[in-house]
């Protein structure tokens, strides 16, 4: 039987959390799922093999870096992102939207898309509805999402209706450009993404535009940008509701351990973040007792693996002194591990999730977590 | 039937060349052996496992970097450099006179030995024959090599003689160290370094000196260090033969690919150099056709890997398109990749030079090597 291009299945739920299965051509996609974030075609200080061992069933590459370096029509190229970096399974690609604002200089916004200076080089490049789904075809996307505007923290609910708006227009285009370019991307589906920050009447506004226009599943966007956990979590009680029960709800950026248990608990389905890789390298570990610094100078004699509860090949082989000797001494290998064990602390986190809802337990399991885990602040 | 303690055994000659096996405590090294260089308890940008998986048998710790971090009372406490790191094979350490000299700053020299300020953190210490085989003891090594003076390149007959006269009365007193702590140290061995610069008088004082004293195995020290390949071939001609047939001879420090070649033809044993690491992460990958720079934009859209005839995993996944975007993009699998093909590369390089010795075509191998390498230059 082929595979499908796209479908999800929910097999149990338990209050709004859900688990269940996106089954895509290049594999399935268990839900709640964690993406670790490969910005430029890696993920950072892992190979892909390793990636796969964590229990990751998908990852995130960064179409903004990528256009630039080493540019999506090279990668076309060389055979598309998955063969580039060696990474068989789904990939989902951001539309470059948010990291241009982000990253990029001299940027130029206006109804047509962003022009932008690169921080590689000084170029000078467009970025559009259009041109962004043609890239994210050229890297061969498993999962595009829609070129949009993410809505500043701190906006009016004037100006995050007008950036609402803008978004919505270019969702149209971006669903237009998509399936403009369809028959060379037989295996992709597209996601639209709500906007409308913390405003509950833009939000149920973007999400009929976007469910008027129709994609395979739909993002909430606008989140985590440093309105907090709070203002977040008060949105997730009414954003998710509004986007279809039956497709995949995605929260882009999220988060901390203890963001996810609790968009989760909203009825979240997907997430990424630079959390475990980013703050891995910098010498911060997760564990189910909360995060710790490995650079601490406690850790220096302590022969404990850096969670005792951790099965992942980093705890059953170095200890909290080695790795404290590996980090304070700049060693890539010290990058190398705390990553490793950050993704498989996270793809743990995920498992866990799923299989307490799959039991009926979630209510428990998020109880327990938090209890153990503490506020998770670093 | 027990481990012998040292024990080394030839099964072919070919010409000068050599290959046998020496039988340790913590297991066989196979010679000619090259050994990674583990500075501060990692071969940088490897996991053990991959270190292994390449064929090294044996991997070089360094006394100087370990003393000053984490330091060497820790990593006893810790259980020694073998369980601290996760390498349960033999490990070689080197005395730390060559890098307190290179690296160190404020050094003082003496004929108890030489006081310096770490270039960490300028704490001062003094590093003495007797403290270096107590350190050495206390990382667990099981190669321990003599404390001595590296006689600096361009030092004229005078100065090297009085160089490795004093080398010479450290060598003994190194004896004498290891000897008052070998009950704490049942399966090490000890190495004694023979010195006198490019000078064939001196080198036969120093080999017959070291004789004398006894060691389990000599080493070839103070070549490598700026005289270039043709005086170092030079010096090679004569002074391997002074030091005993059946034991082990190491060329310290060395080399380049076809550095290695030469000093087996003219029998050597055993190797170590930063080479293929350091330069892996800049970027420079040695292949069966010489060197190449991954960087050079002719690999930006090259599909090959680096090398056809390599059968390592990354050449096995990799093209030199996607090391050439890693490594310009500064990315740390970029590192972890290039030394892994670099490594693998030496040790099959060992693999074949063995082999070829083995079946008696090794003159043949070497002048093939040659041809197809090239002269090495990077």
């Amino acid at each position: 039987m082929p595979r499908p291009r796209f479908s999800f299945s929910i097999s149990a739920t338990d209050g709004k959390a859900r688990t269940g299965v996106i089954e895509m051509q290049r594999g399935d996609i268990h839900t709640p799922a964690f993406m670790p974030v490969g910005t430029a075609a890696t993920v950072k200080a892992m190979r892909p093999a390793e990636v796969r061992a964590t229990g990751a069933d998908i990852i995130l590459g960064n179409t903004y870096h990528l256009m630039l370096r080493p540019g999506a029509e090279r990668i076309a190229r060389l055979g598309g992102l998955h063969d580039f970096m060696g990474w068989e399974r789904p990939i989902l690609t951001d539309s470059g939207g948010y990291q241009v604002m982000s990253l990029s200089a001299l940027t130029k916004m206006s109804e047509e898309g962003v022009a932008f200076s690169s921080h590689i080089d000084g170029s000078r490049h467009l970025l559009t509805p259009e041109r962004s789904m043609e890239i994210q075809r050229l890297l061969g996307s498993d999962i595009v999402m829609a070129f949009d505007e993410c809505t500043k923290n701190g906006a009016t609910r004037d100006e995050a209706a007008v950036s609402m708006e803008r978004s919505m227009r270019w969702a149209a285009r971006s669903r237009q450009g998509f399936d403009d370019g369809a028959e060379h991307a037989a295996g992709a589906a597209l996601f639209g993404i709500q906007q409308g920050a913390l405003d509950e009447e833009l939000r149920r506004i973007s999400a009929q535009k976007l469910i008027e226009i129709g994609f395979d599943a739909y993002a909430v966007g606008g989140l985590a940008v440093g309105e907090g956990q709070e203002a977040m979590f008060a949105t997730l009680d009414f954003a998710p509701g509004m986007l279809p029960a039956d497709r995949p709800r995605y929260l882009m950026g999220v988060g901390k351990p203890d963001d996810i248990v609790g968009a989760v608990e909203r009825g979240i389905d997907m997430f990424d973040c630079v959390l475990p890789t980013r703050s891995g390298r910098n010498g911060q570990a997760f564990t189910w007792n909360g995060p710790l610094n490995i650079r601490n100078a406690r850790f220096a004699e302590d022969q404990e693996p850096l969670d005792a509860g951790c099965t992942c090949p980093v705890c059953a082989t170095w200890s909290r002194a080695y790795l404290h000797h590996l980090v304070k001494a700049g060693e890539i290998l010290g990058a190398m591990l705390m990553t490793q064990h950050n993704i498989s602390f996270y793809q743990a986190l995920m498992a866990a999730i799923r299989e307490s809802i799959a039991e009926g337990r979630f209510a428990d399991f998020a109880r327990d977590f938090r209890a153990r885990y503490g506020k998770g602040s670093a």
